[in-house]
């Protein structure tokens, strides 16, 4: 009987051989973080609604499709946003998919301390009365499921209600700091 | 004294009027569902980990970031995948980026029923034990923080440990069913 000495790094797969990794590991501060990520590129779209207070918007790259039955999808905003109190309380609504050319746009609801809903933004609601942006190529509007606090910050997971195509689009695309298409 | 009635359309902004939306909607079904997300264009990693029975990888593409202080990421994974088992039990996992040639890399973390860590896969162990790909560009460590169960799918929630870069790339980016880059 031939014995064989467990090795974990060979995960009991007979003839291979694991070779350790020995590439430099930084330790992932703010600048790290930032660069990592900006890289990593990302859709954009804004983020409207409205809780009985007014609209709210804000630009978002963390949207993403979580379940196709039911159809969810997930966000994070900052617990400290200037949307945060309404999105904490909407039971609704509106994802704004941009074009490639909404670089404005995207700029417009990613700025603090203006009304990103005045001139030149143009804006109307919808007969369920979430706010949306009229110059968005398609919106999606979704029903606000599970709201779960991670550190300052809040994962959103929303259903999708109803779906509306303006016209065909080309998708916005945040990476490495600026806005831009596929190719 | 004038007196205003107050019309929730105007949302109390003197001189603003909101003309209704009337674009038509639709449902959101699975295939409007599809339609719509394969058009909001997506980075790809594919996430490795190792919960004590061997080696587990898939292709993502609903990576994002959530916090940067402290620095941290979600994504979604199906409850009825098979790397979920070692997800759901895992300390630690590796987020492998892919440059924009590595289409059959995506490609193979994203098929059922094969061995995806066999030929011509080349993959490694850190130091710290979990699996990596030795080709991808660069790649994170992340330890999990929390499981949301959601639907079908848990958003999983970590933080960023330790990050390498072996070289520059450019990133893959998933859009209308296809693997594309940036422009």
């Amino acid at each position: 009987m031939s014995v064989h000495a467990f090795n974990p790094a060979q995960n009991g797969r007979p003839g291979l051989t694991v070779v350790p990794d020995h590439t430099e590991e930084r330790t992932v501060d703010a600048a790290v973080f930032r660069s990592v990520f900006r890289r990593h590129a990302a859709g954009v779209v804004v983020i409207t609604a409205d809780a009985g207070h007014g609209p709210v918007g804000f630009t978002a790259t963390s949207l993403v499709s979580v379940s196709l039955l039911p159809p969810l999808v997930s966000f994070s905003l900052a617990t400290s946003a200037s949307s945060w109190p309404a999105i904490s309380s909407t039971g609704s609504l509106v994802i704004n998919f941009l074009d490639a050319g909404q670089r404005d746009l995207a700029g417009r609801f990613a700025t603090s301390g203006i009304d990103r809903f005045a001139e030149p933004t143009r804006w109307s609601r919808l007969g369920t009365g979430e706010p949306v942006l009229d110059d968005a190529p398609s919106f999606l509007r979704a029903q606000v499921e599970h709201r779960f606090a991670v550190g300052e910050n809040h994962i959103v997971v929303a259903r999708l209600a109803g779906h509306a195509e303006r016209r065909e689009h080309s998708p916005l695309l945040y990476h490495d700091g600026q806005y831009v298409t596929t190719a």
